[in-house]
Protein backbone atom coordinates (compact mmCIF):
# COMPACT_ATOMS: atom_id res chain seq x y z
CA UNK A 1 0.00 0.00 0.00
CA UNK A 2 0.74 3.56 -0.92
CA UNK A 3 2.20 6.05 1.89
CA UNK A 4 -0.31 8.79 2.81
CA UNK A 5 1.30 12.13 1.69
CA UNK A 6 0.28 14.87 4.84
CA UNK A 7 1.04 17.96 6.27
CA UNK A 8 2.72 18.16 9.01
CA UNK A 9 1.63 19.06 12.43
CA UNK A 10 3.42 20.76 15.39
CA UNK A 11 3.79 17.36 17.31
CA UNK A 12 5.49 16.11 14.23
CA UNK A 13 8.08 18.27 14.83
CA UNK A 14 9.56 15.55 16.86
CA UNK A 15 9.90 12.88 14.62
CA UNK A 16 10.88 15.67 11.71
CA UNK A 17 13.78 16.67 13.47
CA UNK A 18 15.55 13.05 13.94
CA UNK A 19 14.77 12.20 10.39
CA UNK A 20 16.95 15.56 9.62
CA UNK A 21 19.41 13.96 12.32
CA UNK A 22 19.34 11.12 9.67
CA UNK A 23 19.87 13.17 6.45
CA UNK A 24 23.30 14.67 8.17
CA UNK A 25 24.92 10.88 8.90
CA UNK A 26 23.92 9.93 5.50
CA UNK A 27 25.97 13.35 4.12
CA UNK A 28 28.10 12.76 6.50
CA UNK A 29 27.40 16.02 8.44
CA UNK A 30 28.74 16.26 11.59
CA UNK A 31 26.26 16.14 14.02
CA UNK A 32 27.88 20.08 15.34
CA UNK A 33 26.95 21.39 12.64
CA UNK A 34 22.98 20.42 12.82
CA UNK A 35 21.90 23.45 14.59
CA UNK A 36 18.30 23.18 14.32
CA UNK A 37 16.52 22.66 17.47
CA UNK A 38 13.35 21.84 18.17
CA UNK A 39 12.22 24.62 19.17
CA UNK A 40 13.36 26.51 16.32
CA UNK A 41 11.70 23.92 13.72
CA UNK A 42 8.49 24.40 15.86
CA UNK A 43 8.48 28.32 15.42
CA UNK A 44 9.89 28.53 12.19
CA UNK A 45 7.12 26.46 10.99
CA UNK A 46 4.10 26.87 13.06
CA UNK A 47 5.16 30.51 14.43
CA UNK A 48 3.65 33.78 13.84
CA UNK A 49 6.04 33.66 10.09
CA UNK A 50 5.90 30.59 9.15
CA UNK A 51 9.21 30.10 7.24
CA UNK A 52 8.97 26.76 5.58
CA UNK A 53 6.10 23.83 4.40
CA UNK A 54 6.87 20.53 5.19
CA UNK A 55 5.05 17.27 4.53
CA UNK A 56 5.38 14.14 5.55
CA UNK A 57 5.22 10.34 4.20
CA UNK A 58 2.82 8.05 6.95
CA UNK A 59 2.80 4.23 6.66
CA UNK A 60 -0.65 2.41 6.25
CA UNK A 61 -2.29 1.35 9.28
CA UNK A 62 -0.30 -1.25 10.82
CA UNK A 63 3.21 -1.20 9.35
CA UNK A 64 6.08 0.71 11.35
CA UNK A 65 8.96 1.72 10.80
CA UNK A 66 12.27 -0.36 13.32
CA UNK A 67 11.81 2.79 16.14
CA UNK A 68 7.95 2.00 16.38
CA UNK A 69 6.72 4.65 14.66
CA UNK A 70 4.55 5.67 11.42
CA UNK A 71 6.77 8.54 9.36
CA UNK A 72 9.52 7.33 6.95
CA UNK A 73 9.90 10.76 5.02
CA UNK A 74 9.14 14.26 4.38
CA UNK A 75 9.86 16.73 2.11
CA UNK A 76 10.67 20.42 3.34
CA UNK A 77 10.63 23.53 1.26
CA UNK A 78 10.51 27.42 0.83
CA UNK A 79 9.66 29.76 -1.28
CA UNK A 80 12.49 32.28 -2.69
CA UNK A 81 12.62 34.83 -5.84
CA UNK A 82 14.17 34.36 -9.09
CA UNK A 83 14.96 38.01 -10.91
CA UNK A 84 14.24 36.76 -14.31
CA UNK A 85 11.50 34.22 -13.21
CA UNK A 86 9.47 35.38 -10.59
CA UNK A 87 8.61 32.98 -7.61
CA UNK A 88 10.25 29.71 -6.96
CA UNK A 89 10.05 26.58 -4.87
CA UNK A 90 13.54 25.87 -3.10
CA UNK A 91 13.58 22.10 -1.71
CA UNK A 92 15.88 21.76 1.18
CA UNK A 93 15.17 18.11 1.92
CA UNK A 94 13.71 15.47 0.27
CA UNK A 95 14.33 12.22 2.77
CA UNK A 96 13.20 8.73 3.46
CA UNK A 97 14.62 6.13 5.68
CA UNK A 98 16.38 3.50 4.16
CA UNK A 99 14.42 0.62 4.56
CA UNK A 100 11.41 2.29 2.91
CA UNK A 101 13.41 3.05 -0.33
CA UNK A 102 11.86 1.27 -3.56
CA UNK A 103 8.43 1.80 -2.24
CA UNK A 104 8.03 5.01 -4.90
CA UNK A 105 7.53 7.32 -1.59
CA UNK A 106 10.22 9.74 -2.97
CA UNK A 107 8.21 10.31 -5.84
CA UNK A 108 5.07 10.27 -3.85
CA UNK A 109 6.73 13.35 -1.64
CA UNK A 110 8.07 15.15 -5.00
CA UNK A 111 4.78 14.51 -6.63
CA UNK A 112 3.07 17.03 -3.44
CA UNK A 113 5.94 19.46 -3.61
CA UNK A 114 5.44 19.96 -7.30
CA UNK A 115 1.91 20.11 -6.65
CA UNK A 116 2.39 23.13 -3.98
CA UNK A 117 4.25 24.74 -6.54
CA UNK A 118 2.11 24.67 -9.15
CA UNK A 119 -0.67 25.74 -6.38
CA UNK A 120 1.77 28.87 -4.98
CA UNK A 121 2.31 29.73 -8.59
CA UNK A 122 5.78 28.76 -8.24
CA UNK A 123 7.54 28.37 -11.86
CA UNK A 124 10.86 26.79 -10.65
CA UNK A 125 11.32 23.85 -8.08
CA UNK A 126 14.83 23.85 -7.58
CA UNK A 127 17.33 22.13 -4.91
CA UNK A 128 20.84 20.70 -4.38
CA UNK A 129 22.27 17.63 -4.05
CA UNK A 130 25.44 16.44 -3.17
CA UNK A 131 26.98 14.96 -6.27
CA UNK A 132 28.41 12.02 -5.19
CA UNK A 133 24.60 11.02 -4.84
CA UNK A 134 24.12 8.84 -7.62
CA UNK A 135 21.11 7.59 -6.71
CA UNK A 136 19.66 11.13 -5.59
CA UNK A 137 21.13 12.86 -9.10
CA UNK A 138 19.44 9.81 -11.27
CA UNK A 139 16.21 9.96 -8.96
CA UNK A 140 15.87 13.40 -9.62
CA UNK A 141 16.67 12.92 -13.32
CA UNK A 142 14.27 10.71 -14.13
CA UNK A 143 11.47 12.52 -13.14
CA UNK A 144 12.15 15.60 -15.42
CA UNK A 145 14.29 17.53 -13.14
CA UNK A 146 17.66 19.06 -15.18
CA UNK A 147 21.17 19.11 -13.33
CA UNK A 148 21.70 22.97 -13.66
CA UNK A 149 25.29 23.08 -12.45
CA UNK A 150 26.41 20.40 -15.35
CA UNK A 151 23.80 22.71 -18.24
CA UNK A 152 24.63 25.92 -16.99
CA UNK A 153 27.65 25.79 -14.63
CA UNK A 154 25.98 27.17 -11.35
CA UNK A 155 28.44 27.08 -7.92
CA UNK A 156 27.02 27.54 -4.97
CA UNK A 157 28.48 30.23 -2.64
CA UNK A 158 27.85 30.80 1.27
CA UNK A 159 28.62 33.35 3.79
CA UNK A 160 28.74 32.05 7.32
CA UNK A 161 28.14 33.89 10.04
CA UNK A 162 31.31 34.84 10.75
CA UNK A 163 31.88 36.39 7.23
CA UNK A 164 28.63 38.19 7.74
CA UNK A 165 29.11 39.26 10.93
CA UNK A 166 32.73 40.68 9.46
CA UNK A 167 30.99 42.33 6.72
CA UNK A 168 27.96 43.73 8.52
CA UNK A 169 30.11 45.32 10.99
CA UNK A 170 32.79 47.15 8.37
CA UNK A 171 29.76 48.82 6.31
CA UNK A 172 31.15 51.88 4.48
CA UNK A 173 28.31 53.22 3.56
CA UNK B 1 32.63 59.68 -3.37
CA UNK B 2 30.72 56.30 -2.43
CA UNK B 3 26.96 55.79 -4.03
CA UNK B 4 24.15 55.73 -1.31
CA UNK B 5 22.74 52.49 -0.82
CA UNK B 6 18.84 52.53 0.23
CA UNK B 7 15.74 50.39 -0.22
CA UNK B 8 14.06 49.94 -3.67
CA UNK B 9 10.70 51.54 -3.32
CA UNK B 10 7.96 50.81 -6.23
CA UNK B 11 8.84 53.35 -8.27
CA UNK B 12 12.20 51.99 -8.83
CA UNK B 13 10.65 48.70 -10.47
CA UNK B 14 11.14 50.08 -13.85
CA UNK B 15 14.82 50.66 -13.33
CA UNK B 16 15.62 47.57 -11.42
CA UNK B 17 14.10 45.71 -14.44
CA UNK B 18 16.28 47.12 -16.93
CA UNK B 19 18.75 46.33 -14.95
CA UNK B 20 17.59 42.20 -14.56
CA UNK B 21 17.54 42.16 -18.49
CA UNK B 22 21.09 43.53 -18.25
CA UNK B 23 22.62 40.64 -15.84
CA UNK B 24 20.66 38.43 -18.28
CA UNK B 25 22.71 39.72 -21.66
CA UNK B 26 25.77 39.78 -19.34
CA UNK B 27 24.94 35.96 -18.57
CA UNK B 28 23.92 35.16 -22.20
CA UNK B 29 20.43 34.42 -21.08
CA UNK B 30 18.04 34.95 -24.33
CA UNK B 31 15.80 37.08 -23.37
CA UNK B 32 12.77 35.08 -23.47
CA UNK B 33 14.29 33.20 -20.56
CA UNK B 34 13.87 36.86 -18.48
CA UNK B 35 9.97 36.21 -17.36
CA UNK B 36 9.46 38.63 -15.19
CA UNK B 37 6.89 41.83 -15.64
CA UNK B 38 6.77 45.53 -14.39
CA UNK B 39 3.64 44.22 -12.40
CA UNK B 40 5.05 41.13 -11.17
CA UNK B 41 8.15 42.61 -9.66
CA UNK B 42 5.60 45.49 -7.84
CA UNK B 43 3.45 42.85 -6.46
CA UNK B 44 6.02 40.24 -5.77
CA UNK B 45 8.04 43.17 -3.75
CA UNK B 46 5.27 45.77 -2.39
CA UNK B 47 2.24 43.70 -2.40
CA UNK B 48 0.03 41.82 0.24
CA UNK B 49 2.87 39.36 0.05
CA UNK B 50 6.37 40.85 -0.55
CA UNK B 51 8.74 37.72 -1.72
CA UNK B 52 11.60 39.23 -2.04
CA UNK B 53 13.91 42.41 -0.59
CA UNK B 54 15.85 44.34 -2.52
CA UNK B 55 18.70 47.77 -1.71
CA UNK B 56 19.52 49.90 -4.39
CA UNK B 57 23.16 51.79 -5.41
CA UNK B 58 22.59 55.54 -6.11
CA UNK B 59 25.13 57.68 -7.62
CA UNK B 60 25.88 60.54 -5.28
CA UNK B 61 24.40 63.90 -6.63
CA UNK B 62 25.49 65.39 -9.89
CA UNK B 63 26.74 62.19 -10.94
CA UNK B 64 24.84 60.28 -13.66
CA UNK B 65 24.97 56.93 -15.84
CA UNK B 66 24.93 57.14 -19.73
CA UNK B 67 20.99 56.53 -19.74
CA UNK B 68 20.99 59.78 -17.56
CA UNK B 69 19.79 57.86 -14.50
CA UNK B 70 21.51 57.87 -10.92
CA UNK B 71 20.68 53.91 -10.09
CA UNK B 72 23.71 51.56 -11.30
CA UNK B 73 23.35 48.87 -9.48
CA UNK B 74 21.30 46.37 -6.79
CA UNK B 75 21.30 43.19 -4.32
CA UNK B 76 17.98 41.19 -4.35
CA UNK B 77 17.34 38.63 -2.17
CA UNK B 78 14.70 36.26 -0.45
CA UNK B 79 14.71 34.04 2.88
CA UNK B 80 15.04 30.46 2.49
CA UNK B 81 15.37 28.04 5.38
CA UNK B 82 17.88 25.32 5.81
CA UNK B 83 16.79 22.05 7.98
CA UNK B 84 20.13 21.96 9.52
CA UNK B 85 21.15 25.65 10.03
CA UNK B 86 17.67 27.19 10.51
CA UNK B 87 16.89 30.74 8.60
CA UNK B 88 18.79 31.62 5.35
CA UNK B 89 19.50 34.53 3.23
CA UNK B 90 19.43 34.07 -0.63
CA UNK B 91 21.06 36.41 -2.59
CA UNK B 92 19.39 36.04 -6.22
CA UNK B 93 21.74 39.35 -7.65
CA UNK B 94 23.97 41.39 -6.86
CA UNK B 95 24.94 43.89 -10.14
CA UNK B 96 26.75 46.60 -10.57
CA UNK B 97 26.59 48.28 -13.82
CA UNK B 98 30.02 47.76 -15.87
CA UNK B 99 31.41 51.04 -16.32
CA UNK B 100 30.76 51.84 -12.32
CA UNK B 101 32.69 48.98 -11.48
CA UNK B 102 36.29 49.04 -9.25
CA UNK B 103 34.47 51.99 -6.80
CA UNK B 104 33.54 49.39 -4.67
CA UNK B 105 29.77 49.82 -5.33
CA UNK B 106 29.35 45.80 -5.07
CA UNK B 107 31.02 45.71 -1.63
CA UNK B 108 28.41 47.95 -0.46
CA UNK B 109 26.02 46.25 -1.79
CA UNK B 110 27.15 42.71 -0.24
CA UNK B 111 27.78 44.79 3.23
CA UNK B 112 23.90 45.10 2.89
CA UNK B 113 23.05 41.96 1.84
CA UNK B 114 25.33 40.99 5.67
CA UNK B 115 23.76 43.93 7.59
CA UNK B 116 19.87 42.56 6.34
CA UNK B 117 21.34 39.28 6.79
CA UNK B 118 21.88 39.71 10.72
CA UNK B 119 18.96 41.71 11.60
CA UNK B 120 16.60 38.61 10.38
CA UNK B 121 18.73 36.17 12.14
CA UNK B 122 19.77 34.69 9.26
CA UNK B 123 22.66 32.42 10.00
CA UNK B 124 23.98 32.11 6.50
CA UNK B 125 23.65 34.16 3.22
CA UNK B 126 23.94 32.05 -0.18
CA UNK B 127 24.15 32.67 -3.74
CA UNK B 128 24.75 30.88 -6.98
CA UNK B 129 27.38 32.76 -9.40
CA UNK B 130 28.63 30.81 -12.99
CA UNK B 131 31.68 28.77 -13.00
CA UNK B 132 33.37 31.03 -15.72
CA UNK B 133 32.46 34.30 -14.09
CA UNK B 134 36.53 34.45 -12.32
CA UNK B 135 35.79 38.00 -11.40
CA UNK B 136 32.22 37.02 -9.26
CA UNK B 137 34.06 33.96 -7.74
CA UNK B 138 36.52 36.22 -6.79
CA UNK B 139 34.74 38.96 -5.32
CA UNK B 140 33.19 36.62 -3.42
CA UNK B 141 35.84 34.35 -2.06
CA UNK B 142 38.27 37.97 -1.17
CA UNK B 143 35.00 39.01 1.10
CA UNK B 144 34.97 35.80 2.74
CA UNK B 145 32.29 33.52 0.59
CA UNK B 146 33.15 29.57 0.36
CA UNK B 147 32.64 28.04 -3.05
CA UNK B 148 30.26 25.20 -1.46
CA UNK B 149 30.00 23.41 -4.85
CA UNK B 150 33.77 22.46 -5.07
CA UNK B 151 34.24 22.31 -1.23
CA UNK B 152 31.25 19.74 -0.49
CA UNK B 153 30.61 18.87 -4.37
CA UNK B 154 26.85 20.86 -3.87
CA UNK B 155 24.90 20.50 -7.66
CA UNK B 156 21.89 22.47 -8.47
CA UNK B 157 18.94 20.73 -9.88
CA UNK B 158 15.75 22.39 -11.31
CA UNK B 159 12.35 21.31 -12.38
CA UNK B 160 10.94 23.73 -15.01
CA UNK B 161 7.62 24.36 -15.46
CA UNK B 162 6.58 21.83 -17.73
CA UNK B 163 8.42 19.01 -15.22
CA UNK B 164 6.28 20.63 -12.39
CA UNK B 165 2.92 20.31 -14.63
CA UNK B 166 3.69 16.66 -15.48
CA UNK B 167 4.56 15.69 -11.43
CA UNK B 168 1.70 17.88 -10.24
CA UNK B 169 -0.91 15.42 -12.53
CA UNK B 170 0.25 12.07 -11.90
CA UNK B 171 0.07 12.31 -8.30
CA UNK B 172 -0.43 8.67 -6.86
CA UNK B 173 -1.21 9.38 -2.96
Amino acid sequence: MNCIIRPCMVKDCKVILQLIKEIAVDYKVPPTDVKVTLEALREDGFGARPQYDCYLAELPPGETNKEGGSIVGYVLSTYTYSAWKGRNLYMDNLYVQPQFRGRRIGKQLLEKAAQVSMAKGCCQLRMHVGNWKANEMDFLAHHGGEDLTAKECWTLFRFNEDALRRLAARSTF
